[in-house]
């Protein structure tokens, strides 16, 4: 399997290109990842902005094989219940059954993927009131979805999940993580298994609105000339 | 001012240098940013992962002044009562004191700020436990970072605020946003005034865990050579 040297150059990608390109990859290959490489991805992950610059990140990478299973056995509890909250919706929507059969997959070999990055923020989240959570959350999901770029430009797979994390408590105990670091994403990464196709995406203007929502804003000429 | 077809080059920086340089520029020109230069950047925002590749985002562009000095109020509002919370910290860390200029000049200037983009998502934060609030905010806050990503990439000075959405019901009025959509971000957009320096980050070892909490992984060589 490539060591970073590898597949560093990677990284000169154009930045547009990488942000087109991305998309999750479940399917991963059980082959060892460097830790240069996964050190490398974090390195930049930390280039994102968090409030008043504090970083407010840590990154716990997991490789032990029983860390690991623990996470998996999270990861499947989360997953059972959540598949089945959603059977309507996965019935009837073939594009839905794609991501569920890779969720799944994923699930079934989750203590084969080499390196789980687990993405934690200090601090517990502030019950507040939803501003406050904004805010909390806007200083860790920027760090999370440079990490899943770099990842991309190094030809890593990878995807942003939720679902080991469904309990606070069991998820804290499973890394160590001391009261007041909060787990907030676990990003799974490898070489990825097979070819993968391009991304879907809605048309710009579906979403855009001139400063009052509703109102359409439309290009006058195609900005990409 | 330029213009897309100016700019558009810019996209072509890699993805490393993109992460590595990108910062949070608040001093910005009241030049005009034309509607391909914003439409481009929330498009390759879109190119972000979200649940279930639901893409729940919307995004309203003010340039109106009257939506814009509403903003700028609800800005200046949150600002006054935060700067005084950290009134302590902020007189002790140069660091820090910086930060709060570019934040106050901001304030002042909000009204001459081009274009500010609004990123919202559909329905309401799910008020049950902290993992449905990480899985919510999850599929927000990666669009955000890849819009400021490609902001930095164009040239266009941009950062991530939630300081004028201290109040969910008058960020919603101003926008006329219905009761299902969240405004999660505030981004405001600009050519940069003045140069900026190079960002701060801290050693990626003093945040990186091995399996568990507290035990430390460092790289056996540079992983940059």
């Amino acid at each position: 399997m490539p060591s970073y040297a590898e597949v560093e150059a990677g990284l000169q990608m154009p930045v547009a290109l990488a942000m087109e390109t991305q998309r999750a990859i479940r399917r991963l290959l059980p082959d060892p990842v460097d830790d240069d490489t996964v050190l490398r991805c974090i390195e930049l992950a930390m280039g994102a902005p968090s409030g008043g610059n504090a970083q407010p990140w840590e990154f716990v990478v997991v490789r032990d094989p029983t860390v690991k299973h623990q996470l998996a056995r999270l990861n499947r509890q989360a997953w059972s219940v959540y598949r089945r909250l959603g059977w309507f919706r996965i019935r009837r929507e073939a594009r839905l059954r794609r991501i569920v059969d890779a969720v799944q997959w994923q699930a079934d070999h989750f203590e084969e993927i080499p390196v789980v990055v687990v993405v934690c923020r200090r601090r517990p989240v502030p019950r507040l009131w939803p501003w406050a959570e904004a805010t909390y959350y806007g200083s860790v999901f920027p760090t999370v979805q440079n990490l899943l770029l770099a990842a991309r430009a190094l030809g890593l797979g990878g995807t942003l999940t939720t679902l080991p994390l469904w309990s606070m408590m069991l998820a804290r105990r499973t890394l160590g993580l001391p009261w007041n670091v909060t787990p907030c994403a676990v990003v799974p990464l490898g070489w990825p298994r097979g070819a993968h196709g391009p991304t879907s995406r809605r048309p710009v203007e579906e979403v855009v609105h001139l400063d009052r929502f509703g109102r359409r804003l439309t290009r006058a000429t195609d900005g990409r000339s």
